[in-house]
């Protein structure tokens, strides 16, 4: 077992009506502040009013910034940070998914910093400070309300990238799992694919870690066992609460302490594909994982079979393999490239792409010719 | 699913030799040192220099206090205080396992507070402030490294009884695996059983909290697999790591998220066994649990069969209960009041005894007659 450290400042308000208590959270940090959210959803589903009402209460002063993509993009941050240091803001403030918490991250540090938000994701720039982020969550997938991660793309050169920052970590979470009720059953699904496949990053990390190990394992079957059924009952909030829930517990920090990382390898292959067709990210990995398993199968055969002997009840790596794609195509989610539109013919540029981007893995590193033929195992 | 908070606020220093990093994490809190500690087994094997190595390099200035007993007492906490009071610490520094760390919490409590500890233990004292706490743990068991409670006796009303406040979590645990090659095979085998009880008192608690049950197996498998080879090599440090970061997860929280509380009966259980014969805790909790299932055996025997399907394999609740007796009995833990040299001829004081401290669980309550039972399955 690798040294480590838990320290994960992050408090997280899990629950129904949790956001009864937003207002007074926001409070401590100052009255100022930068509401930043999405494509307008939280409109419809009344999540905005409700979030409105709480900062009206504390007579908050807001300013807005709307229109987070789905796959977000950094010159919206650039955008929303020069609104923000006119502005200055005393807490941030993100109602949405991954993507407009990640933006928020990377814009809580830009404020404060002369460099663009881009500069700072390259490592080019070293925030030392960063304006308080608090969240609501809206989607529950990529773990983000209680981690230091972001993943952002660029328009201009085109790269998608992770980044990550202890400064970035939120201070509060506000998780209600009925605040994901209006969530479509696709996004659903995706976001279940999307904790899987960050339990599996963390399984195919550097070094041994048991316990850790065991926890990817708990948190695959809980999705596997109880994401079925939310899918066939959208509106059911212990089932959304249990997905919620393990998405978080995917990506805080429970299923790598003890090793030295994760490996992200596939989450490189599959960030490619949103750069390049704007597919969902959790579609791009229920393409990318299955092809990555075949790809490691000669490779790592024994981890790959402990995996599928603890979850799936598999014997060796070929059942497993095919017991996460059999589950993948059982919600609906693609396994293949033809199913997110992508044909044949776009092979090259694809492959291209990989390599101007340097898709890799942290611990299994991908050679050009790993690339090419996992390019080839996603048709 | 319940409503819960997730704010842990300890940071865990987790892996070999991270005690070097003691001595500037004391200094951020200033250099007036309270050090605690227990019967002196810190001097024999080193971690008494190691630790004053640190304090010197921060030129600290150190008072102790020493002879926390196994079974820590309230006196000696009030005790210390009365040094503590007049010495004035910026900072405890506890070195040692579960008792010595149970006594600084309220220590940490008693010193600003004008009331008595056991005032504060019971709720008549309501303090506002605790000075920060620091631990090195020296033993895997109790997971008081990162929690918010302490146990201690009194042993002028003949109580022993649990007290929790987020003001007690310690700012800062030192977790090095290779500071426990020193305990005993049998108190090695009592943390085992302690944090599998701890795992279990959670899993019987009132709610449904699918992956807080997982948790609980894996806690329980892990234990279950490497214990016993760590019995057989107790130098190990990749087993003594594995154990001690098992017996942090099963009461840092993890095991009840979701849950309206664990149960606790089976601690209340062998707190009394404790008190009277001054015996081991996980001593006591390896005689009472197979007992305390055998009394839920009709109340419960979905709840003890679901359990034991997932660990070990188990068809019904008999099949279930064997197994985590013949686990500890394997082990060498005593599973009967005999093997801890108490005889039948002391049931009548043990009933009194047990009516007396109130014995009871949150979730399952225990009549006169359930414990009257209790005290006959454990013999």
């Amino acid at each position: 077992m690798q040294n480590f450290k838990i320290e994960n400042p992050t408090v997280l308000h899990f629950g129904r009506n949790v956001v009864r208590d937003l207002g007074k959270t926001v409070e401590k940090y100052g009255r100022k502040v930068l509401l930043i959210y999405g494509g307008g959803s939280i409109k419809k589903n009344g999540i905005y009013d409700e979030v409105m009402g709480q900062l009206k209460q504390i007579n908050a002063e807001v300013i807005e910034y709307a229109g987070i993509k789905p796959n977000p993009i950094v010159e919206d941050v650039n955008a929303a940070a020069e609104k923000g240091k006119q502005f200055q803001p005393d807490v941030i403030l993100a109602v949405g998914g991954g993507s407009v918490i990640d933006s928020a991250k990377v814009l809580s540090l830009a404020i404060p910093c002369e460099h663009s938000a881009w500069r700072i994701m390259i490592n080019m720039a070293k925030p030392t400070t960063a304006i308080p982020l608090i969240t609501v969550l809206t989607l529950a997938a990529t773990g983000t309300e209680m981690n230091p991660f972001a993943v952002l793309q660029n328009v201009q050169t085109h790269k998608k990238i992770g980044y990550g920052n202890p400064l970035i970590y939120p201070r509060h979470s506000f998780l209600d799992p009925a605040f994901t009720f209006s969530v479509s059953r696709d996004y659903t699904a995706y976001g279940i694919v999307d904790l899987i496949a960050h339990a599996l990053e963390n399984y195919f990390g550097e070094g041994d870690a048991s316990l850790s190990d065991r926890f990817v394992y708990s948190i695959i079957r809980e999705a596997m066992e109880y994401g079925p059924a939310l899918l066939d009952d959208l509106q059911n909030y212990d089932l959304r609460a249990k997905i919620m829930y393990a998405a978080t517990c995917a990506l805080n920090g429970l299923t790598v302490f003890g090793r030295v990382s994760g490996d992200w390898g596939v989450h490189d292959i599959g960030h490619v594909l949103s750069l390049m067709y704007d597919a969902p990210h959790g579609a791009t990995l229920s393409v990318a994982y299955p092809a990555w398993l075949k790809l490691m199968k000669g490779r790592i055969p024994d981890r790959i079979t402990q995996l599928g002997k603890a979850v799936f009840n598999a014997s060796n790596s070929e059942e497993t393999i095919s017991s996460i794609e059999g589950f993948f195509k059982s919600i609906e989610c693609p396994v293949r490239m033809n199913e997110i539109g992508i044909n044949e013919d776009k092979k090259p540029e694809i492959l291209d792409m990989m390599i101007k981007n340097k898709v890799n893995g942290v611990h299994y590193k991908l050679s050009k010719e790993d690339i090419g033929r996992v390019v080839e195992l996603m048709y």
